[in-house]
């Protein structure tokens, strides 16, 4: 298992994160995704987390770098699936992912970067 | 990791496998996979295997017992994003997939689903 598999859907890109994610498959995944997010024209990326029992900061990181990263590309990211007790233990620790959206399931997050889509019909930034 | 996510897009569900499968995991997706079958009423099932590198006999019979479980419960399930090596493998070792449905890569099963679904109108199709 050296890298995550990142599914296209239309001009969205969905990334499921199954695995305990260690430097180098985080750096492989950055990497892949704005190759694919050029390749594809993407403008939205999903990242689905419903498998991850534990985000801890190296996690949270990795989200807000991809969003980051994704958003200069013009696409944005939406986080969804998150475990209630993922929730929990981030504001606990205060990693509130911030600038990173998300939604309740893949399904929302769809809506929600369609919608958003659909409010930029230009190639204006977003 | 004690279970692969299963996401619902509409009505198709979406199980991408990325971790090396064994007994427990696979009986486990088996379970998950129907009793969401019949919670969401979906008609179609991706199994997404492009993270795959090696498919064996394990794993190849654990894609046609869910096909079988799907099909019983009138779900149509396709297997996408086979690797080339893959698919020169299961075809030198005789494994054929017999009566599973695959596509190039996501976007292309789920076309292929929602034509069979356009298809046949018995119930009310979506």
């Amino acid at each position: 298992m050296d890298r995550i598999p990142i599914l296209q859907m239309g001009d969205l890109l969905l990334v499921t994160i199954q695995v305990d994610m260690h430097d180098q498959l985080a750096l492989t995944l950055q990497d892949d995704l704005t190759e694919r997010i050029q390749k594809t024209s993407a403008r939205g990326v999903l990242i689905d987390i419903s498998a991850l029992d534990i985000v801890d900061s190296f996690i949270g990181r990795m989200i807000s770098t991809i969003s980051s990263l994704a958003r200069i590309m013009d696409a944005t990211t939406v986080v969804v699936g998150m475990q209630p007790a993922v929730a929990i233990t981030l504001v606990e620790l205060g990693l509130t992912l911030t600038g990173v959206r998300t939604a309740l399931n893949v399904e929302r997050g769809m809506e929600l970067l369609r919608m958003d889509l659909l409010q930029q019909p230009d190639e204006e930034s977003p």
